[in-house]
């Protein structure tokens, strides 16, 4: 029996078909009304067909009248094109399929946006009528590649003894670290449930049940408002756990598993050989990039020399240095020609974000110029030029401060620079492992100890170095994977030792008790056997977009909200019924008006 | 450098390793003290290996210690077992590990449960301390089991030319069918998100955007109350859809791929032949079997026997028939033997059921007993079972009433009738394709026309079939599988012609802006070109547990909420903090005293 809707798919039809009958279905594309005789690109999810007909076809009348994105089905014959119209770039190039007959499966009205060609289209268009959206050629083949690198993540993982498991998305509220969705308890009155941040304890609790090697292409959800780097609501982390594992076997474990996706997907473009991804401690990365997310596609390394200015004509550093300050020069290699426009606007851009300014000493034929050079003295800025290996028409900069806003200063200036340079190669990945991250930060607001990032990491050094009475010298065994400037993974060796948790809880002000309040599930668990272990969380949506070459997470996500996190496409969230929320012993409280008001800046920019 | 943790996991060493100082580390499974003399069976995921220590060893006082559960690593010999203490059911059995020295890694307080062994525990102390439930030997493969069924459905799929997307999980309600879980928005006072109970629309909306072949092990949610077979809360699917497809075809690329999962997973029991499934009408299956998820282990077919009783001596019967109902024929074969007692005890079943009784006749060697067969005379009894094929010592049950009663009833006593005669071979899996399901039924309640299952389905006949005045004899392009008397899929071709959509909802009294209101995104999308598609969905838990033998889906679940819908380990669903419910611009409302008492009721039976 004949198939009632294809023969072929749109993508399938070669020279080796010509003569044959054949049946396709799919969507008006484009149409070329060439008088008489009508041309048709006819298109499925595996490519585009060229359909012909002229005024012998009985389908010619029915077409012309078509409107795009109609779904039709075509029966025709497979014919060869001459060789002046083969199209070396369409897979069916070779062919067009002269129209007998055609029938119509799904009438197009007038379409709110265009499907075939590129152009730009207000987003509230492109989310309400992301089904016509998704059909556009970008969107269309990023959705594709992002199912591929997930599928070739998922083999990887299962290629290297890790086992999928998924993991409960109704769960408990978690003090963890952002906002929690939560889910009204309908049998429960006054009780909620969580969405999980992310799958972190029952990752953990797994391994105490002695499953070894667990991931996941976990979904995560976090209420946080808007921001540029991160999709309202939902998001996919691929998590994973190794029991009795050291960090040095999870970077060895996983560097092949990110480097082969990465590989894979660069479409030639050049990524970190697997086996050689730098590892860079923490402090390192603040000194050299004043980032613990460096974009090592960017040559430029930053100096500390603050040891250059304890003695200086040029009494800002001086005294800055003086008081316990750091200074730290950015390099801005052959900017000889530069006018000092370009130095005084880095200047202008360091005091827009916040900072006192930007330092610059300026060279041109081994000539110094600027303020800093002046009073520092020529001879002294020359001895420090040959130092940081600088030639003889770099300019540099000065970030100066307390040591985390100058490295920060730093940072920012370093990547600034080099864009305005164009000294970034934007076509590589750059992979690196950030290490030894500090187990513990000073929380300036509120003038205490507090965990850096992770509580259920393993500070280095143990119980010793939590006595030593000098918590913000105490490495974690916490790391990440960075890639172009962006965090695209991190994790941790994970504190399994009851003692050393409360302990560790202990000097952040917290006690035993709040611990089984906070962590009750998993730190009953650590009384009953818990195996040394550790894992991480990459970033499906972040690593997808990198390989995609996109500059929005909407455009790799099947289905997003807005940035008021809103689904256009389906009307999420709407209003309850009474009777839900009678079912669910919840009354809904008028918003204040100020709180009304703020909702609107929720609309924030883009970051594409 | 020797790794800290282990050289071999507790499943790697066998006879090639004698003579080798390995390192091991595990859990401390079970202890024997033979004098002087401790054997220790150390078990982790991949396997058991038993280590021994004598006075020889300076492990010996530590490891005898130890509790059990405890994690340790072991340093140690490999040495040969001798032939009368090899173990052929361990990999391991041919060697043990003569231990040199055991560090702990994690000790265990003691357990409030015993991991060796598999005795029964009660329910609310396996669900507390699941970390200690998941390290028992049937759970523990039974998880594992689960991720190789979803891992090889997978793949399958894929081979099938399947893509997996991932669909929001943070969507929009939807008037399906059972309650859904409902999230507040913070950002939107008043509004709600809500879980979704199936991607249904999404899967549907991906073929309108030109996607071809979705799947997706998706996660859905319903908010029912507790069921025996069904966990509260989260349950997993196979979701699929397909585009440019008909029902048959559906058929054959989903049969193999289930098919097969089912072969490779049977553990040599025999599975219904890929090609073979039968299909089933739904009017037949409700006939043959009195069900639509008739188990076909069985070997008992009803029959319709009404008109031998249109003019009976058993005035009953008659009576029944002549009023517009019928009588159904449950064979009991090879009851001879049986007593009296056996089929009064049946009638008194079918009472306690609701119904108003089931008949019966006996016979034993050719001799008829019981009222009916009294009443309708020997002659036309013996005509009636040459009819239906029985024997001289087969007895035979009748179930008589209203048509959709009197099947319900013939159904329930195939299967109690086969079950009391043992003629249901449990070893095996028997697959059907119900096909034709009805598209419209009655609603008695409300005395009106309603959607017998999804409205989302193409009736058969289309638009005539619609207008043809008689709604309940139009059948649906909509199908079950079915194995061993579980439905384990459902699916159907969808109606993706606005125009059929909104008289279909017309006729059970919906206007084309209630399908708008409902369904506004995909009944949106339909305007814009729309493919024919369809597609199905197999409940992953169902097939891992028939596959997995187990009796409850909590034995295939990691981290299974109980019967009250509490994660008891996690310890949700719990009370939000004020701040939480103040972000919300929700209030609690205390439930009333006769909703808190009816929750007790909740703490249903479970399956097993």
């Amino acid at each position: 029996m004949t198939h009632p809707y294809r023969s072929h798919t749109c993508g399938a039809l070669t020279a080796a078909e010509v003569g044959q009958t054949v049946r396709l279905s799919g969507w008006v594309h484009r149409k070329r009304d060439h008088g008489g005789v009508l041309f048709v690109d006819l298109r499925d999810h595996y490519g585009i067909t060229q359909v012909v007909a002229d005024t012998d076809s009985p389908a010619l009348p029915m077409l012309e009248a078509l409107r795009l994105e109609s779904v039709v089905t075509i029966d025709g014959d497979v014919k060869a094109r001459n060789a002046a119209t083969v199209n070396p770039n369409l897979a069916t190039g070779e062919i067009e399929v002269f129209a007998r007959a055609a029938t119509v499966l799904g009438r197009a009205e007038e379409l709110p946006m265009p499907v075939a060609g590129e152009q730009e289209y207000p987003e509230d268009i492109r989310l309400r009528y992301r089904f016509l959206d998704l059909r556009r050629e970008t969107l269309h083949a990023n959705i594709v590649t992002r199912t591929k690198i997930i599928r070739d993540m998922r083999n990887r993982m299962e290629d290297a003894g890790f086992t999928e498991y998924s993991t409960p998305i109704l769960t408990a509220s978690s003090p963890e670290g952002a906002r929690d969705f939560l889910v009204p308890s309908r049998i429960h009155p006054g009780k909620f449930y969580a969405l999980p941040q992310a799958p972190q304890q029952y990752k953990q609790l797994l391994m105490v049940a002695g499953f070894d090697r667990y991931f996941q292409i976990a979904p995560c959800f976090r209420d946080e408002d808007p921001r540029a780097d991160r999709l309202p609501g939902e998001f996919y982390q691929l998590d994973l756990e190794m029991s009795f594992v050291t960090q040095e076997e999870v970077w060895e474990t996983m560097e092949p598993v990110i480097g082969h996706v990465f590989e894979a997907f660069a479409d030639g473009k050049p990524v970190t050989p697997v086996g050689s991804f730098p590892r860079i401690p923490h402090a390192k990365a603040m000194l050299d990039y004043g980032s613990d997310k460096p974009d090592l596609r960017n040559p430029l390394i930053i100096r500390d020399v603050s040891s250059e200015f304890t003695q200086s004509g040029f009494g800002l550093f001086e005294k800055i240095v003086g008081s316990g300050g750091v200074v730290r020069a950015i390099p801005a290699p052959g900017t000889a020609e530069k006018s000092r426009k370009f130095f005084d606007e880095m200047n202008d851009w360091a005091r827009s974000e916040g900072h006192a300014g930007l330092g610059y000493v300026t060279r041109k034929g081994g000539e110094f110029g600027g303020p800093i050079a002046k009073n520092h003295g020529p001879d002294k800025m020359a001895a420090l030029y040959d130092a940081l290996g600088l030639g003889p028409d770099d300019g540099l900069f000065f970030a100066a401060g307390k040591e985390d806003q100058a490295a920060k200063l730093a940072g920012l200036a370093r990547t600034r620079v080099a864009e305005q340079l164009d000294l970034i190669d934007k076509d590589r990945f750059e992979l690196a492992w950030i290490v030894d991250f500090p187990f513990y930060e000073w929380d300036e607001d509120n003038k205490r100890v507090d965990f850096a990032h992770n509580p259920f990491s393993m500070p280095q050094g143990g119980m010793e170095a939590l006595e030593s009475g000098d918590p913000l010298a105490i490495k974690a065994f916490q790391y990440d994977l960075v890639c172009n400037g962006y965090e695209i993974a991190s994790g941790s060796i994970r504190n399994q030792s009851p003692e050393l948790m409360v302990k560790a809880f202990e000097l952040v002000g917290l006690s035993k008790a709040d611990v089984e309040e906070r962590f009750g599930g998993l730190y009953r668990a650590f009384q009953y056997g818990a195996p040394p272990h550790g894992g991480m969380a990459a970033g499906v949506d972040r690593i997808v977009m990198l390989l995609c070459g996109a500059q929005n997470l909407r455009e790799i996500t099947l289905f997003p909200m807005n940035q008021r996190a809103e689904d256009l496409l389906m009307g999420a969230p709407s209003p309850a019924e009474s009777k839900q929320l009678r079912e669910l012993h919840l009354r809904t409280v008028e918003a204040p008006k100020p709180a009304a008001t703020a909702t609107t800046k929720l609309v924030a920019p883009d970051a594409g």
